[in-house]
């Protein structure tokens, strides 16, 4: 059981973008940061830029910032958007009873209800929580001189 | 995120076992009734049996039985048993601290409680309730005639 690294990486760029007051955040900047490459930065930053997580800028200066305060963006809200692929066993998929067992099956119930609990406890945070130890953020996330 | 089908496949086993109280049951029975390729459900029983749930015998009407009692089958252990990647993020790996942000990163422990809460809801089930529909699971498992 694990996260997409596509959701895993949605949140380390809010995390970096969130960390950064001043002026916009470039893609080579996060994929040097977090040394995951360029291209899987820009595939998320379109993505949260899609759901409204963040605007972009052009030209000299530009990048990126958040689209909304940290606040406002919840964590379980993300994770659900971003994980395409959150049915636990083949028979939460949409269509697919496959399975001989499904009409009596208990297990199904039991998985909803703890994937329910799994979310649950996500929906509790925020982007601002994560930003909350933010002076050990930024220096973490600032290249040593 | 998704149980893998190894844990998918030991759970529909069991079940299987636990339904058919009278006889011994052959892997070939098991693969025939959910359709999943014999070769799978050896890979299953044996690791079932490793651990202590199955027991098999050899030879004419020899088979596989439950080695314990339904109610001593605790589903959130057994998930917790199969799942060998329950790394719900690359940090979570013994050893693996490469992420730049990890000594101040609020989300690993929200991701830890997360998957607390699943694996809570899962430890309160045993493999005698999701039997309890026993009736209607022979039913569905036993070949029409």
């Amino acid at each position: 059981m694990r996260l997409t690294t596509f959701t895993d990486y949605c949140l380390r760029v809010l995390t970096y973008v969130g960390t950064k007051d001043e002026g916009a955040v470039t893609i080579g900047e996060i994929a040097k940061h977090y040394s995951i490459s360029r291209n899987h930065v820009m595939k998320v930053v379109f993505r949260l830029g899609q759901c409204g997580y963040l605007t972009t800028t052009r030209g000299k200066g530009g990048g990126m910032r958040l689209a909304m305060a940290p606040s406002e963006i919840n964590i379980g809200t993300l994770v659900r958007q971003m994980e395409t692929d959150i049915d636990l066993v083949e028979c939460f998929e949409t269509g697919n009873n496959a399975c001989q067992i499904m009409p009596a099956c208990v297990l199904r119930g039991a998985l909803h209800q703890a994937l329910g609990a799994f979310l649950a406890v996500l929906d509790k945070y925020t982007l601002a929580d994560l930003l909350r130890p933010k002076a050990e953020l930024s220096r973490l996330l600032t290249p040593s001189a």
